[in-house]
């Protein structure tokens, strides 16, 4: 089946994305609201075809990305992440393109650089303001007294398109009734934040919020215009970790090779290190750590009482969960297993190409992913 | 200066990359041995044009590497990954176009597979016998009884080349002497291995051990052939951790940008995220843990109360390392930083071209890296 694959490589069950692909639609749908899907976790052209095809909003993480995916055909993109200086030409390029590239800025500063670029590069540059919802990172309060001189800073040369955040702590949610409360803090103060432009005079096109934990469990959208969320096209184990999809949902493995073993140990040594895995640890944190991975068998049925506990760059070492003998016999020489990914953003990062698998675990496509900046 | 770069950008200091280099092939000399690089950790051509000019010994971590290598012109060249069957007609067909490549095996069945393969495939293919030296990964210990089996499974139809190890544990030296012990214990049991196999009538030509630290920190090499070693080039965190290299050795840094601030929590918020400087905690088990990597100003200096504590995908969050508070204007929006990393293999894996500086901290170059397998 699947002996003809050099390891390590990156597989996608391409039935599970389409059905976490639905299942995420079904979600915005009756929510009311308009899915912007991320693109950066596979951050694949043929994968976004699935679960954002040509035509659809989307969100990308690098301008590399935005390029690409102008490049395919996509016009609305949103570039989700605070605009430096030294990315304003590059922005303004795609723009004069066709591209109606959408920017995000969180401070006065950053909005009068995007207003400057408007002018500098002779094409106006669109931004959303960030609120912040959670305190996990970047963007400003919804009730800061710098919003409204973000907004005018910004609308000097260049477009407000709106607020948007990232619910970045619900990765930590304690439970799923946590995860909705979240969300809910995370609708009230975007939407709060969009009223208080309003109210100033702004138009406010876009009341974007979304992470895949808040979209999977919000109550209701009330005020909000667009949903963004990534990493539930695949799933990962600190997805599942949170309760949010089950294993049998994960649609990214990394397919490795047996190269030897440490009996004495407990050791089985496969070509998956943290070069294939990352060295994400995203379930050390959660209720059952999951260490650099959870094995499954060649079909991708999990086996969770085995784990790599251990990676180097090109090693990986599976041991059992409870350190107890492995027969050799068990895990032959050459033998191959599957592993899912702590998450899977990180570890689909380490690949540049993907091998894609029907419902019969036969490879049935090879998709291209971009990577770096 | 670098004003003109996009960030996030890997930067080499091309002048400490050379000083490493000469610093190591030093070492070698006096050791009387000959250097075989690893080129796992910038896998760039153009870089290893500095450490390991053609005509070098190399050594490789991907069948990748070993093709873009060997395109480049080097011909003897040491995968030193424990090979798995599905990678054995590349090799082949690598053999096969003029490359002298070198395997790695530490089973019976390992063994047995390549001798197949150079059958199968007409072409004899070479192989090292991996010696374990502290229990840390693969190998076989040197007394072990599968030694000469294995031998004698390679020689039916494959050639047997030596004898080879890596001293992985010496990463966690507790001392510079501690170091220098284990790169003893690591030269007395290849050396020992390859004298069962002499014993036994078979041709040693190799006796190749090697470690950054153990390289660095051994008393002699009597018996040994080869060194291997890869990090030396740029150095790291975890390197300057164990007392091997200084901070200002360091030639690997990532410009970043700063995108804004979250005064009351004492952030700086940058564009380098995990994305960047990979999810690698290296330092996390050393005396002083540098969380995802330590702040320099865009010149490179070191600022020891400035490290990037957290991390997401393309947001980094820096802070004092006494959590204490920031000043916004030591921090503008906009302006540059170079972050050291932990672990320069995991940190350049993230990028697919390096920008080179000289002297002067201008850049001189633009390096190609090879990703994936």
């Amino acid at each position: 089946m699947l002996q003809g694959i050099e390891t390590p490589a990156l597989l996608i069950d391409k039935p599970k994305l389409e059905a976490n692909a639905a299942r995420m639609k079904a979600r915005a749908d009756a929510l009311g609201v308009v899915l912007r899907p991320h693109v950066k976790t596979l951050k694949s052209v043929e994968a976004a075809a699935i679960y954002a095809p040509v035509g659809s909003r989307i969100t990308v993480s690098t301008l590399r990305e935005a390029e690409v995916f102008a490049k395919a055909g996509y016009t609305d993109i949103f570039y989700a992440v605070g605009i430096t200086p030294n990315k304003l030409e590059r922005a303004a390029q795609l723009v004069k393109k066709g591209a109606d590239l959408t920017l995000l800025v969180d401070t006065v500063e950053a909005a009068q650089a995007v207003s400057d670029a408007s002018n500098k590069f002779g094409v106006p540059l669109s931004a959303m303001i960030e609120i912040d919802v959670d305190g996990h990172r970047a963007g400003l309060v919804w009730d800061s007294e710098t919003l409204l001189p973000i907004a005018e800073a910004l609308t000097a040369s260049g477009r407000l398109r709106g607020v948007a955040t990232h619910a970045g702590g619900s990765y930590n949610g304690k439970s799923l009734d946590d995860i909705a409360d979240i969300a809910e803090r995370e609708r009230a103060m975007t939407v709060k934040a969009g009223e208080r432009l309003r109210e100033a005079g702004y138009e406010v096109r876009d009341v974007s919020v979304g992470s895949t934990p808040t979209a999977l469990m919000a109550r209701d959208h009330r005020g909000v215009t667009e949903l963004r969320a990534g990493v539930y096209a695949t799933f990962d184990l600190v997805m599942a970790g949170l309760g949010l999809c089950s294993k049998d949902d994960i649609a990214m493995s990394v397919l490795t090779s047996v190269i030897g073993h440490q009996p004495d140990k407990g050791w089985v040594l496969v070509d998956a290190g943290w070069m294939a895995m990352s060295r994400d640890r995203g379930t050390a944190s959660q209720t059952v750590d999951q260490a650099y991975g959870l094995v499954c068998d060649v079909y991708g049925k999990p086996m969770p009482d085995y784990i790599v506990s251990m990676v180097n760059q090109e090693h990986g070492i599976i041991t059992r969960r409870d350190k107890g003998a492995i027969k050799k016999s068990d895990f032959p020489y050459g033998s191959q297993w599957r592993i899912l990914p702590n998450h899977a953003c990180a570890t689909a990062a380490q690949f540049d190409r993907y091998c894609v698998l029907d419902a019969d675990q036969n490879q049935c496509g090879d998709w291209s992913r971009v990577n770096a900046w």
